[in-house]
């Protein structure tokens, strides 16, 4: 932490600063540049708010030197995490793809979709059975119905799975059901239930809130690994902008900006960050060319009629077509489909 | 909803579209343009998922023409309403002021601060008790005994009071201690909390989310007055934009925009938009002036050694000052202070 | 400038990057913390390119420490600047109130708005001649038949003038005809019209680009005065965000902001921000409220049939509403209207 | 173009809207919904301010249902365009890669570079002579000397070349030296440069602004079409967004969106997007995956020594890898490198 004082700061507005920093218990360093001089705090950051810093009489702004997430950051832990979900595993060396519908209708519709995208070339199941819908007059999810027939859905398959939860109800649940749980945009900084998925012992799948920076996600990430559970995967999903072609705006060069200050995995979903199957698959390909671990992609056997999310789905025959395409471009990244 | 054709569609899409809505037991009305055929949709549409008519052949896109939000609507409830919050209320007439900490620290300073706080005018006594953090290793709150300080200091003081919640404990823990409870930005859509806020029988203010639209705000403020509380403020209070010379940008034009929308109080923080006391008189005046309900204001006894939001909070001295340069702004807007 | 280092970088990495510095005629200033080293930059930056340090091997992340602005900065200017423009002046004390159509039409047009706007209290008059618009197939303007006129309105009612100018054509002729030339939004970066705008002798009103921060915008300003023209007046008039309910988001704490950054005048405009008539009067009062300089606001004798931002127009009667019900917000801020 | 009318809207209100599209020569389609009227408008829009309706008594909203920009929409051109410049041509079956330093500094570094980059494959020279740069105090390109040089360079290597141009002077000059002009972000929406750019005969590749939307993008590319102009080609280059840990954003999605609304020709700059020549590679890889037509990469002999934009300049080592590494991409996509 840097404290950047005004040109021709008071000696005494000076001391005032050094004082407090050393009143808890850190170190100062002074810094008398031609212009505007510099102090840097020395010793361990969490002992003070230097937030509050800025309040101080003659200082101009602060500077933060050091990221606030530690157990989450690259510099400390420089090898890439593989994170087991079931019977696969997400990390270097593969493309793990997960796919599914939104929302789990019933029990015939999600069978149906879990055997086509097995076929296909998916290793995870997703289905929502607990659904943040943006109007409370639109379908809500089945809740833990829904995850008795994703449970009953690997059984038949042999995929393993993956579901939302809201709450720690949900959690609970899904603790009983399924192989892996995802936290959603929209609770990206909901804390108590980073904590609690923390503290479910499954792997979690963590996806970048609306308007959250990479470093508020990498910050989220830290709730849910400082709860003892490392095993947590990042999912960009599109940010909000001004842009209004696509729903969202898939941020891809977050992937590389990841891998530099993470060792968590990263995976895409580029189907609700475009909002629309015709760019899936484009969006897809761009994912895995750019090094992302994995995809989450929607797939229904009839979208015009899902309950939720049909515009971006995919149909079966498309779904195939993209993980067959697919294929090569795993090669050139050196990732097993 | 307006279903826009692509030029020279077939007439077998068109025919596939209004075949789909009449299915669905609601009525087509066709018109034929020049360029592009428009299918309007007459009835109840949420019986249908109108959404997924984009994917249909020749379908261009799809125009929305009435908000799903009911309850909130001005259209179908034109008067304005009156919030009512322990012994004062929020609405028209009045320029409510909540003030207080950012967080709950200890009982004494809740009580010095909440002395002068009313003092200066303020009529409601805010003070957080779970904050939610950006990172995991800063002050996360005295949860329930923050909660019994704030009782204590409406005994002593006669304010009324406000405490964000963020799980179902906290609302459970809040009913016994308070007179109204917070969303805050994080949580505007974690819509099981919206639901447990409704079902919980106390006034809610619902912060506007970081990236929220105001339709998706809105659509927020119904999740509770569907559970048949009608007692929701709205508090503006910055949304997150490219701009960092604030920590949010301020949107006071929401102000006036929920007005011509809704029935609902509307309130601005001038505090956690700007991230620094220094703007907060301006941006609080300015809120006055463009006929907000109240403001939500951070004041702390020692603004340099609080424990959170330092930076923005008004010491007692600036906030009598910023309350009595209030008043004259009050009378121009035909509002108690 | 400050170089943050990795941690644990090599000791090469840093003499390579001292080394850089001192080879450009400047001093280091090294700061050994416990995780990182930090190497601060004494003397002239402007010759070296800093940000090329990014690139050396071990640097983590590069601070700057001072604005690049200059002329523009209250730091070494601090006293409040007001700019003469024909027999009025805009700055401490005033409250300018700059009126008339988005796009002048015909001289009956612009005589008839100017006289109103005059007596409803504006000093200076707004009109087009060179419109930029998103579409090729909008009205452009009437060009230099439009300054004449300009000319002609100013000659009849006294009221000093102001046009938007595109390029070098466009200022010379406005030199010709008009007191002021304002640099729209979407030529704020536009920097061969802004070292025009400054050799013309003209004082200029600099519109805030769509997505400028106001660090860019000072920059900008910066261009105006290096080449001798000190007379800057900002104008904000909202920024692009996610929000689509008005046109633009007005960031009216950018007023506070700039005027604790530099010293030249700001005044807002309500109209281009918010895209609708209905908003103008709350966000003209909000303005003033929170201290700025002036306000730009369009009027039209015939808002439907405006031949450009006809919804965002105010009528006859409403600005002269709107000026009268303004006159006690600039007493409570100390100008005069 | 499509009015919403409020609920209960009067039947004069209505009568008002409708005789107003009729004056202008319009025809009129009403729908009766059982919330709301609905008022479509049949004809050539382009003679009514539609805009203006927004004011009209009992009007709720307007909705557009056609695009503002004709000959740059594939509705009306559904094959892909191929702009030829100098000797070689950007479209369907090729993957143009133009490279070269942000600004020509020297002959002898243009010359080396220019080299480097034919060696490697490209084959459009890039070099910048007019550079716009936030700072009156940055370097600001050799002009016309620094054409010159662009010159020579092609006469020795073949390549074609492209030059950014900001003023009228700079197309003058361009037309005498360089293949191939370009309009800047920030000039994306200089209407005259614009109109300039279509009448000088020249290719164009034109940058998306960082904040235009992709329907104001195509409006800008109309401009110089409509001047008898088809020779454009839009670049991707990053939108502004919160999102600091990249220069800016690059909005990828839009590659795909663009293919699906218009038959001009796409390419991606992943050097200015990102801003770090660390994420140059992965993103340039994803825009050949999601079908960009091309790249245009900033290549530096000695980035450390570069007067713009060092920390994002690829070394020829690096140049020469991604190429090598972006031939099998290509493939998939039946594109020739």
């Amino acid at each position: 932490m840097i404290i950047v004082m005004k040109p021709r700061a008071a000696k005494q507005s000076i001391r005032a600063v050094t004082r407090y920093i050393e009143d808890h218990g850190l170190q100062v360093h002074l810094s008398q540049g031609e212009e505007v001089t510099i102090i840097g705090i020395v010793g361990d950051k969490s002992k003070i708010s230097t937030e509050n810093l800025t309040i101080f009489k003659d200082v101009d702004h602060i500077l933060p030197v050091t990221e606030s997430y530690k157990l989450a950051n690259k510099k400390f832990h420089p090898d890439p995490t593989t994170v087991k979900v079931g019977n696969t595993s997400i990390g270097p060396g593969n493309l793990t793809i997960m796919a599914g519908p939104c929302a789990v209708e019933t029990q015939d519709q999600l069978f149906t979709i879990a055997r086509a995208v097995k076929e296909a070339g998916a290793t995870i199941l997703r289905g929502g059975a607990y659904k943040p819908r943006t109007s409370p007059y639109s379908f809500q999810g089945l809740e833990e119905e829904g995850l008795k027939y994703m449970q009953e859905a690997k059984a038949e398959t042999g995929l393993s799975t993956i579901c939302e939860v809201v709450s720690l109800d949900a959690i609970e649940a899904a603790v009983k059901y399924v192989d892996m749980i995802q936290i959603g945009a929209r609770n990206m900084q909901n804390f108590i239930l980073l904590k609690e998925a923390g503290q479910s012992g499954l792997p979690v799948l963590l996806k970048r809130g609306l308007c959250a920076t990479i470093d508020e996600w990498l910050n989220a990430a830290e709730y849910i690994i400082a709860e003892g559970n490392p095993n947590v995967v990042l999912c960009e999903r599109g940010i909000r902008t001004f842009e209004t072609a696509t729903r969202n705006t898939l941020d891809l060069s977050a992937v590389p900006v990841l891998q530099e200050r993470t060792h968590l995995p990263v995976i895409v979903d580029p189907s609700h960050s475009t909002g629309s199957y015709k760019y899936v698959a484009p969006m897809a390909k761009a994912a895995v060319a750019c090094n992302a671990d994995g995809l989450m992609i929607e797939v229904h056997n009839d979208p015009a009629h899902a309950l939720s999310d049909g515009p971006q789905s995919l149909t079966f025959d498309r779904f195939a077509a993209l993980t067959s395409e697919l294929s090569p471009y795993c090669q050139l990244v050196n990732r097993k489909l």
